[in-house]
């Protein structure tokens, strides 16, 4: 297993903490076109899957049925943050199906936004399932079984046919039979797949471009892209790397971050699939890494590196609101 | 830079995450008995010195002079948890010695003990200074500088007469000039020094048997020892490795974290120290790291692995309650 030294954390200029990582980007007929570390590794993408895992949603009419607006279509790809917004979405879109917050799988949290979070606290409430980062993605599968008539009851469980349909797309945007790797069970209770680092690159491209899988496949897709360009809040929440990469990038860039240290990204006019694993798990080097990538590959403009410029390279504040140090790429990787 | 895979974190018996560090095992002579990865890599210890940073608490007389208790000197070498007895006893120490929450350097933070950070909010307040980890260290420092008559103000500054005293006594301890190294700021303001990691580790065996550092210096460290064994819940909290771990083991380990990955140990009866560093800064791993390194030294007795087994060996749990995987040390490293 080899990794890349793929970011730094510096204090006064000075090297305190190190991430490895592996990335590979890929475009959507599988040529590598650059990568670092071991790229056959295995990984868990965790909700770097959901933009694919929401494909069902639409392939399967559930959307048109339901009329899901482009919000809901961000939602259900989304690992939001639980702010008001989100939960406001996932309550009124689960009320218009018929449904309640009872029928979600996820276990109940609060919110990933602190602000959010505090604020539920001081009003003297507690976490609920809605306020999960994966209810979105929940609501979503609950939609399309409503439509196709399956049974909710477990859901969320490997055996149930939803998981299975899932488990077939991802295998086919994958390109390699899911089923037959290890998996484990994630955060919400759903299936975690594993799958080589390339293998999720790939998928990711062949969610960039998806010309070379079936029609209606490629025209869910396409639709996924036009709801994450129009609503990148719902994906993700405020100050977020990915809603505010997905929207200042107006559509070059769809990316998505997985529990873990995972992030990727599928880059649609160029046909490109990214995904990075950072070793460690950690989530403050994910979205370093992948800003160098793209700016690696010319992706960003001078515009969107100044609107992203805390993201590239963050700053740390101590406590009494000094800056003392950043988060960078590692110098040895890029010639950036 | 040279890193061993020290920990992995599993899913379903799959490894999702892996953690590299350095570690080192050497006696109070600076002979290096056992290491992993590259020991002579500078590191910021962060916390891990506060034990060291208390020496002049009590071999300035101020402990003394201001009858400070077991309690209080473990919260001098403490990063609290913040719960209600940590700000209790910072709070009557401030007011014993005529000052308040304001004249702690520190920045406002809120506990990091979840639930107390939670009761604060639900209650309607904010987080505090003296929720802050360190709020013991500060009010150590501001003793000393009331008994040695030195003026309080900027007492964090590096130029302060306090902070070249400490920095001198370090010096001592790590057996090399710390002025000369370089130097960031920490999370409450304080200076920041590094040191080698070899250098850590033989800080912390001197501390184990301070026989060869001065008689008033090795008095102080004794005392220090007596405070921690004799109250290891206000040298980090409830439910933390480095209040169960020292409790655990009576006097037979002496551990502190540090931020960023830290995590250091003294072993009093044999004359050893421990210093670990996580590239990533990690904290679930370090002290997976540590635990592994106590038992591969045939420190813990199996009373005290079972009484430790959740910080051996930490189930990860989901937002359902199922357990979905481990943290544990990687078999490459250790012969377990």
């Amino acid at each position: 297993m080899s990794y890349e030294l793929l970011v730094e954390v510096t204090r006064n200029n000075t090297v305190e903490s190190r991430h490895f990582g592996a990335a590979i980007v890929c475009d959507f007929k599988d040529n590598v076109i650059e990568s670092w570390g071991d790229i056959e590794q295995l990984v868990f993408p965790r909700s770097a899957l959901k933009p694919m895992l929401a494909i069902h949603l639409v392939e399967s009419g559930a959307s048109e049925h339901f009329e899901l607006n482009d919000a809901e279509l961000s939602l259900a790809c989304s690992s939001h943050q639980g702010e008001q917004m989100h939960q406001d979405l996932v309550e009124s879109w689960l009320d218009r199906i018929g449904l309640t917050e009872d029928d979600l799988a996820c276990g109940a949290v609060l919110p990933e936004h602190t602000e959010s979070a505090h604020k539920i606290l001081a009003s003297g409430q507690q976490g609920c399932r809605v306020h999960h980062n994966c209810s979105g993605k929940h609501t979503g599968f609950l939609t399309t079984a409503l439509h196709l008539n399956i049974s909710l009851d477990n859901y969320h469980e490997v055996e149930h046919p939803l998981q299975q349909l899932s488990l077939d797309i991802l295998s086919d945007l994958a390109d390699i039979e899911l089923k037959q790797y290890p998996m484990g069970i994630d955060g919400c209770g759903l299936p975690a797949p594993t799958m080589p680092l390339r293998q999720l690159a790939h998928a990711m491209a062949r969610f960039a471009n998806p010309s070379d899988l079936s029609t209606s496949r490629a025209q869910a897709i396409y639709r996924l892209h036009e709801a994450i360009i129009n609503e990148p809040l719902y994906i993700a929440g405020h100050g977020s790397v990915v809603s505010e990469l997905n929207e200042a990038t107006k559509g070059s860039v769809l990316a998505k971050s997985g529990a873990e240290g995972v992030i990727t990204a599928a880059l649609p006019k160029r046909g490109l699939g990214i995904a990075v694993k950072i070793a460690d798990g950690s989530e403050r080097a994910r979205s370093v890494a992948l800003l160098a990538i793209l700016d690696h590959l010319d992706v960003l403009t001078n515009e969107q590196k100044q609107l992203l410029k805390n993201h590239i390279t963050p700053t740390i504040v101590n406590s009494k609101g000094i800056d003392v140090g950043e988060i960078r790429p590692a110098k040895s990787w890029l010639p950036i």
